[in-house]
């Protein structure tokens, strides 16, 4: 039997190794790109043991998924709590302008794990994903206090349809267009819907 | 040696059998759905031989490649040289209007021949092809026709980000949204993009 104060200390020991695995995976797929990192390098990285990389995140692939899952959750903390525009307090038109700026600007680091995940993945994930349906609500609310007469529901599910990884990665990696060009059109879109000419980027 | 009279008969009789079959193909998969139908049926509908059908289409997604082939040349027949509003003699707007609730209008068909091809043939298919990029164009030069101050060719890909089929099928077949809704927010979209609060559908 395993005392209460040992199972607590063993709890903080996986948080910590989890934790370090992680940050040991972003700064390597960062540096290098997800498809030159191998789960070797991940552990000698993290000074912790290859059993418990594979025992934690199953395979490479789950180490992606829960590298994405990180990112993800700190982009959200961003838009829902974290500073103007992109967080509360500024009016909805800039908070807008900058969630799908922040959205497009995470092409170049979602394409990376993107590839390495390969396509199907990332699609299904997205689409079914609790952060699919985050995003549309955030959206549809922020159309709401915009004070934007019509259908937010489905105008949300509009501007995502162009801010979204699958139309952006296929405009910015397949065509070319450069990430300004791809927010300038996010600005122009929000301007468009909102009717609200002040709206800027980058923010006033 | 063959006659050329022999030759022309040849061909012509390979153009009736390819025009039999496909119309036979596309009844029934309009009847039963795609993955319904066999090619023995196809045959026998066509009155063609099952060998005759194999050689010309290869297997059946070749056959149902080319059915929605014919069905892609036939919608562009109708929104390059069609009847207004689809085709040319109505403003810019209402033929915006008209284009988008028309590409809508074809999820359920599409969908159709779509769960038989496989997502993934249907996805690369649309986004190299030549009727991606014909949408595009078409999109494009409407919103300048139409006096659009803006960059033409991007507002052209947000608003077919929404339109296309991947957006379109998730939102109708995966959220259960009715095509009429839809259609409204595609009018709705093309009234802000265009500021053009006349346009309507059905067309006035």
């Amino acid at each position: 039997m395993t005392a209460p104060d040992d199972v607590t200390a063993e709890r903080a020991d996986a948080a910590r190794n989890r934790a370090r695995l992680l940050e040991a995976a972003a700064r390597l797929v960062a540096e290098r790109g997800a498809e030159h990192v191998t789960m070797q390098e991940v552990a000698e990285a993290a000074g912790v043991g290859k059993g418990t990389l594979f025992r934690r995140f199953g395979d490479r692939d789950g180490l992606l998924i829960a590298l994405l899952g990180e990112a993800e959750a700190e982009f959200e903390e961003a838009y829902v709590s974290g500073a103007p525009p992109l967080g509360p307090g500024a009016p909805a038109g800039d908070r807008l302008v900058a969630f799908g700026c922040a959205l497009i600007e995470r092409i170049a680091a979602d394409t990376d794990l993107g590839a390495a995940l390969g396509r199907q993945v990332i699609h299904e994930r997205r689409h079914a994903s609790r952060t699919g349906s985050a995003f549309h609500r955030h959206v549809s609310t922020l159309l709401g206090e915009a004070g934007v007469d019509g259908d937010h529901d489905m105008l949300a599910h509009a501007l995502l349809a162009f801010a979204n990884f699958e139309t952006t990665d296929y405009l910015h990696v397949g065509c070319g267009i450069p990430v300004a060009r791809l927010q300038a059109t996010w600005v122009d879109l929000v301007r468009r819907v909102t009717t609200d000419r002040q709206v800027s980027w980058p923010p006033r």
